[in-house]
């Protein structure tokens, strides 16, 4: 069984910047499958690559090496990491991109890259770390190179902030993290809250959900309403999302990240 | 040889969905081949989506399975259907996507997919069966799982219509039915057709092709007229289409899906 | 060891014709790696084709074939050609896409495709040869298809031009040759140019880079300047290039292709 690189990027599909991590991998280890996880993240948006990351980890075998590479501040001090869990092992920047990750995973410890002999041989640029560092140390990975020799042991690898949720007996608020390519708006606010709502609403009681002055049902599917309705349904990230059925919300209720997103139980 | 599996959808390239797809795939059978078709489809566009699956369809070798998702019904009482050819296999909603390939193939007989063994093992979502349910199917029948024990027979899947032509000795009468990355308009009549009126031509009589007062004449490829002239030709899918030499046809004469298309023969 | 095809082209991500070329592929050669560069490039455009491809060349291991498909002259009498190099093969129209890869391959010959045997057995279109001509090629040459018995010998494929540089021995006139995904403008003066201009820098003196009225200091890395302001830098391809922090250069800074670029020694 070939060892599976998976990569995410902010490269866009334009240019060739992904095709030359590609090939520095392939030229390291020729029998890596190479599966694009998204290079479609907004540019340096650091959030969305983190949760991309993490929505699709736990769908891929183990021993998957993920490689990310959302990486504004590269060539600057920020140091090139890698993780290592029970079951995945997760290469890129320290600047939390890989932290939502982590955080599914379990026995995690994390090294720097600093072990020289594994960049790419040629002079290692200050602006492409993806090709120069990252790329290679995710191809050897793949071929067994010990991790506990890539570098250092990085004791508090950054961590990125999960946005908190204010709750009450009767109430939940959180907000939007992550808007998807069709306009479904995703929140922090997880399953669970949502069903403890649930079954603690009074008779005549109904959960209601709301964004500024837009108001929704909690429903199972897209389908439930009308087209061109919007309503709140529990996504397949097990979090809370609001949509419009065969619509865009974002765009249609003027919905975007940051914004607060109320579930609270009312009275019918 | 390893199992090919291509994927269409409308997931677009900004999210991990697909990759999530990819993921619940390889952990089924991390030996198969993964080719993407598409994932640009118009959001829930499924004349789209089946078009551009029919049309390269024929292009891979036989065994390949298609897993096709553009599923605005997703979780509501349409069925998950996959159907079995002599060459190819199709995996997807029953709302008309998979229509056009599978005129394209024979012997097809079609499943119902409800055989819930082969789910992904946690808890089924209603928004993203192509993670939780047309990915896994897909993966197991690569593996050689039995066709037949998928779920029950369907007699009468969904059926996508292709717009009807209006045919005299003179004259065709279409539409555009798919406008390309190019701008490029493709119609639904089939190069035949053309053929019928070209060899029926009288003396001094030519073939003009015309949508709403743009006329254009039909040619062998773009370069037989100066840049930013419009022609049609007999695209690659051996069906007429209209273009600009060096330009964008639908946005230079406003060209959409849905606008009529003449042939006919005129004298000159 | 499975033989790669290196795809790029200005197909885009909507429709199925990349799709296509890679099921004509692998209906010749099952065992290939098929890998994607970019099909981004914007519609037509041969020279950043061409610059994305010889981008990315080196970065892959010896025996690569890449295909490459911008080819707005399709169909007309321009060629179809193949060349071979010691460490790589490149196939694609004979407009120029492959002379800025070719300059960096050794030992290069060059043949015309017109072994009518290797092209897709039905009917070959007019306007899409990437799939009837260029595909099938590159599949006969991964499989061992001597390169010798693909057609005539080109002598003098078309050359693309490399935008020339106005140099004083305080000065160098360039221009932006190439913007990226992130806005960043690529020039055409290459590094050892800079630093010869850095290493005769009198005491006091410094190296500006200016394009039009927008001066910028050479730096090594983004995050050499604040948030939002504007930076030179020796880019990836040992290529000076202009970029704003966290920001999208081109739009920003109005720079586009074309546009001058100076570096010159100034007092401080």
């Amino acid at each position: 069984m070939n060892p599976i690189i998976a990569i995410l990027s902010d490269f866009g599909h334009s240019d060739s910047y992904v095709a030359s991590m590609k090939g520095v991998i392939l030229s390291i280890n020729p029998s890596v499958l190479l599966i694009d996880i998204s290079h479609g993240v907004p540019r340096g948006d650091v959030f969305a690559g983190a949760f991309c990351l993490a929505s699709c980890l736990e769908n891929f075998p183990p021993s998957t090496i993920f490689l990310a590479v959302v990486d504004p501040g590269v060539g600057t001090e920020r140091c090139a990491i890698a993780l290592q869990g029970k079951n995945y092992s997760l290469i890129g920047p320290d600047n939390g991109l890989l932290a939502l990750a982590a955080k599914r995973m379990s026995h995690v410890s994390t090294r720097r890259l600093e072990n020289y002999a594994l960049f790419r041989s040629k002079k290692c640029s200050a602006t492409f770390h993806g090709r120069d560092v990252f790329a290679p140390a995710a191809a050897h990975l793949s071929l067994g190179f010990p991790f506990e020799e890539l570098g250092a042991i990085v004791q508090n690898p950054l961590d990125l902030p999960w946005p908190p949720l204010v709750q009450s007996s009767t109430e939940i608020q959180g907000q939007i993290i992550y808007v998807d390519h069709f306009g479904n708006c995703v929140t922090n606010i997880p399953e669970q809250a949502c069903m403890k709502l649930q079954t603690s609403l009074k008779q005549n009681g109904v959960l209601q959900v709301s964004s500024g002055n837009k108001k929704m049902p909690l429903l199972k599917t897209f389908g439930a309403v009308p087209a061109g309705e919007a309503l709140a349904y529990v996504g397949s990230e097990a979090l809370l999302a609001l949509a419009v059925n065969k619509g865009n919300a974002s765009s249609k209720l003027q919905l975007h990240v940051g914004d607060a997103v109320v579930v609270q139980q009312i009275s019918t």
